[in-house]
Parts: structure tokens; C-alpha cells; sequence
């Protein structure tokens, strides 16, 4: 997907609204267990009921991974019915994978052309040659965990160097990385004080932003510091929304959580034009 | 696997040499691709003409899951393989995962409780609650990033915070965390000078050593800093062992390959005996 379809989504949803897919089989709906494929199931149901209120969809691989085989073909069916259904929606892989060049380069096959998603969150530790195989992908998205949203983001990300956090420093040699137009970044909303400061390195790229609600994180102050033209956003929003009821009603409750959030971001962008 | 097991097999094998299973189809013998399994199959028979001069083997997780549902089930085959015929060996999935607590919870289930490895390789960016987790897990180990084998690791690694780099940092922060003595970390062979102040800051902790061969590192280097009264090595090799050959001996060539440096790590723990 482009950034311009992705963008035109946002204005004519007026939302920006990620809904997280981490399913685990002990938080979803007991009557779901006698499906053959619970875990696709619960994604489908919890899909139809937000979809108008989300313009992406990431399911985070680990959740998937723990089910080993299975696992894994519920993450490839969830991500086919995003694609064959709502292709105006962006998926997001999120793995965190990053690896040497060659080994970089099979990853990004797998989530961009194998499994179709539009984007792929990736670990900058290793630098360039290790993040430089997802940027070659055109109209694929590479995410790149600039400050997340967990306690350890202290223990490196905001360490300085030179007088500058190491957050930062990600920041800016990317920008200066091969195809870095296919860049964005994750940015965790429980440290919104710090936007300003980012967007005064990357002033266009759209961040990804976890640690809203349930980890504490303020959509007020994200958007305050974060919005672009382009609104350049995507809140990421996952138990909130997906496990709002364990009964029969989850998916409507889900709906309504994802609506509430929809609404809160409508006025926040009517607000400002 | 404890520790001392995984010491008392390099020590009967005088060999500390880990081969790499980065196995994708275009490079194996093209008579296998009639299998019904040619991963698997491939793997089987170079662990087969291999383990005696290995202590562990490593598959990179992104060959496989570059296969799809199919690669999954030939790295699950793999793992199964190595755990019921050599359960001497130390196995590592080469996954460099890592993410917030509970999600890193997932990654550690999924690889040291049903895959069954022995040890994971996870990246450390996003500091320690996103580490303990993977350190939790009872003789099972946590191999760090430290300072990896490519360009990419000067872009950030290399970088001073303090006056002291970033993977030193890692080094030492990590030394803090609950169950640090589950750790292990990777350290590339292409820069063995470096070797000598890792092992100022972790006397003792075993170093997984990619990039000897291919990459250019020379493992005298890396022995004269790095080994440790309990050997504290493991040098992987990939390439340069299991596509020694494309031919029908493809097995033999690749035990000769591990034989050779089998035969160099004997010598080189004999000259410091």
C-alpha cells in the first residue's frame, strides 16, 4: 500500500486507529475454543465489528508463534482475510525481526511477499545493512522501533551519545538510509513529552504508537506533540479493544471500544483544521 | 541444557565449533528437492555426517519461516530430529526476538517449551524487561546481541555513551538482570580485538562467534582473547560447512569441512594446555 492510500483512508474513516491482534486462547470467548481455528476466528469476528472504525491491523507474531504450526496458519489466514476483504486496510507485521543482510532479505520476503502484509517492525541494533533489505521492497512499509513503550527503553534507547539519546541518533542515520521514504517508527505514547523533539527530526514520517489506555500513555498529548498535515499517526490500541467482553457480545463490545477511540480521534482532528 | 553439560561435550569432543542451518533450496544439491521434505532432509544428513565434530547446531530462523507454514514444520522436524537423536547436542534458534514483557513471554514459550531449543538469540534494544523473560526459563539460555558481525554494527554498537560503547553498555547492564547467569552473548569474529575487553567485562560468559571463514574473522584471533578456562566459546560456521558441496557427497564434504575446523579447535586448546 502506498502512503497516499494509507493517508486518504485516515481522512475519509477520521480515524487513525490501530487495533492489535494478540490473541491469546486463555483471554478470548470460551465458545470459541470448539471452533477448528479459534484464533482466526476470534480475528475475523473481532475485524467485521471494527474495521469502520480502523484503518490498520497489527497482529504481533509472537502470539502466533506460540502456537507453533497452527499458530502460524491462523497469523496466514488472518492476514489473507484482511487482504482479500478489506484491501483498504494497512496490515503491520509486527516481529521486530532484523538480522544480517542476506538473512534480513528472507524475512522481508516472508511478511511482504509471502504472507502479503504492508509493513514489518524491525530492531535497529544491527543498523544499515540489516534494515536496508526491507526499505528495497516498494509500497512496503519498514517500522523501526526508534522509543518503545516498556520500562527497558531506559536501559539503551535514551542513553546519549555525544549529548543526544541513542533514540534519536536511530532517528536521524536512518533518514539517511537507502529508500528511507518506506520508513516509519515506532513511538511509544507512555513518553509523549518527547514528540516535539522527534517530529523536530522526522517531521513527515508517520509514527506507530503503542502504550495508549492500558499502558498508560495520553492520546490528547500524543496528537498535541505528534500530528503531522498528513496526520502522520497510527495509535495502536490492543487489549482495550479486543478483549472488552469474553461473552458472546466481544465482538460488539470490541466495536464499541474502537468506536469510542474513533470518535476521540475525530474531534481531535476536527480540532485542529 | 546446563552449562556444565554443554562444557563437558566440548571438552570430549575438543571442538567447540557450532554449525549454522541457514538452509535455503536454490543452494542445496538439486536431487533433494525431490523429497518430500528437502529442509529437513538436507539437515538430517548434515547433522548426521556432522555432529561428531559439533556441539551445537543453529538454524536462523528467517530461512525457514521464509518457507511459509512449510518452513516451520522442516525447522520443528529439525529441532525434533537433533532433541531424540542427539540430545548431547546444544541447540540455538537464531530468532534475534525481543518486545515487551508479556510478548517476549510468548517468544520464550514458543522456542524453549515446544520447539524445545536449548537457547534463543534475542536483541537487546529494548532493555531488560524485555530480556528477563527469555532468563526465566531453567537451563535454557539468553544469547544477547552484543556486537554483531556486519557493517551495521557500527552504526549504533560501536557508539561511545559515556565513553564507553553501547555494546559495552549491553555487556555490563545486562550482568544486572534476574537470572543474568542464563546469559550468553554474540559477539562477531570480525572484530577479535575487541575481544580482549569483552572479557575484562564478562570473564566468564559463553560468546556465540559468527563470522569466522565467510565473513572474514580468524579464529586464532578470537581464541587468543577470548577463550576462558571452560572453553567459553561457540564458533558457528554456516555456509562455509553445509554448502561445501551441491554434489551426491554434499554430507561427506561438509564433515570434512567440520572436521577441519574440529581439528584446528583441538589444536589450539592442546597449545594452551
Amino acid at each position: 500500500m502506498t502512503t497516499e492510500n494509507l493517508i486518504s483512508e485516515i481522512k475519509r474513516k477520521q480515524s487513525f486507529l490501530c487495533v492489535g491482534l494478540d490473541v491469546e486462547l486463555e483471554k478470548i470467548p470460551e465458545f470459541l475454543l470448539k471452533e477448528e481455528d479459534p484464533i482466526f476466528s476470534f480475528n475475523r469476528a473481532i475485524i467485521d465489528a471494527t474495521h469502520q472504525y480502523a484503518v490498520a491491523y497489527k497482529p504481533n507474531t509472537a502470539f502466533y508463534e506460540a502456537y507453533g504450526l497452527k499458530g502460524w496458519k491462523s497469523l496466514e489466514k488472518t492476514i489473507n482475510y484482511l487482504n482479500v476483504n478489506y484491501p483498504e486496510i494497512f496490515t503491520i507485521a509486527d516481529a521486530k525481526r532484523g538480522d544480517i543482510g542476506n538473512t534480513s532479505s528472507r524475512y522481508a520476503k516472508a511478511f511482504f511477499e509471502d504472507l502479503g502484509f504492508d509493513s514489518l517492525t524491525v530492531a535497529p541494533y544491527m543498523g544499515k545493512d540489516s534494515v536496508e533489505p526491507f526499505l528495497a521492497f516498494e509500497n512496503k512499509h519498514t517500522i523501526l522501533l526508534a522509543l518503545t513503550s516498556n520500562e527497558g527503553a531506559f536501559d539503551f534507547q535514551t542513553k546519549k551519545v555525544d549529548g543526544e539519546e541513542i533514540y534519536k541518533q536511530v532517528l536521524k542515520t536512518s533518514k539517511d538510509w537507502k529508500n528511507s521514504e518506506n520508513l516509519m517508527y515506532v513511538v511509544g505514547a507512555t513518553k509523549a513529552e518527547y514528540f516535539a523533539d522527534i517530529r523536530k527530526i522526522i517531521p513527515n514520517n508517520f509514527l506507530l504508537v503503542p502504550g495508549v489506555g492500558a499502558q498508560g500513555g495520553s492520546l490528547q498529548e500524543v496528537c498535541k506533540y505528534g500530528l503531522t498535515e498528513d496526520v502522520g499517526l497510527l495509535v495502536n490500541s490492543s487489549r482495550g479493544i479486543i478483549y472488552a467482553s469474553k461473552d458472546a457480545d466481544f465482538a460488539e463490545a470490541a466495536a464499541r471500544e474502537a468506536e469510542n477511540m474513533q470518535l476521540e480521534m475525530k474531534a481531535i482532528l476536527d480540532g485542529i483544521h
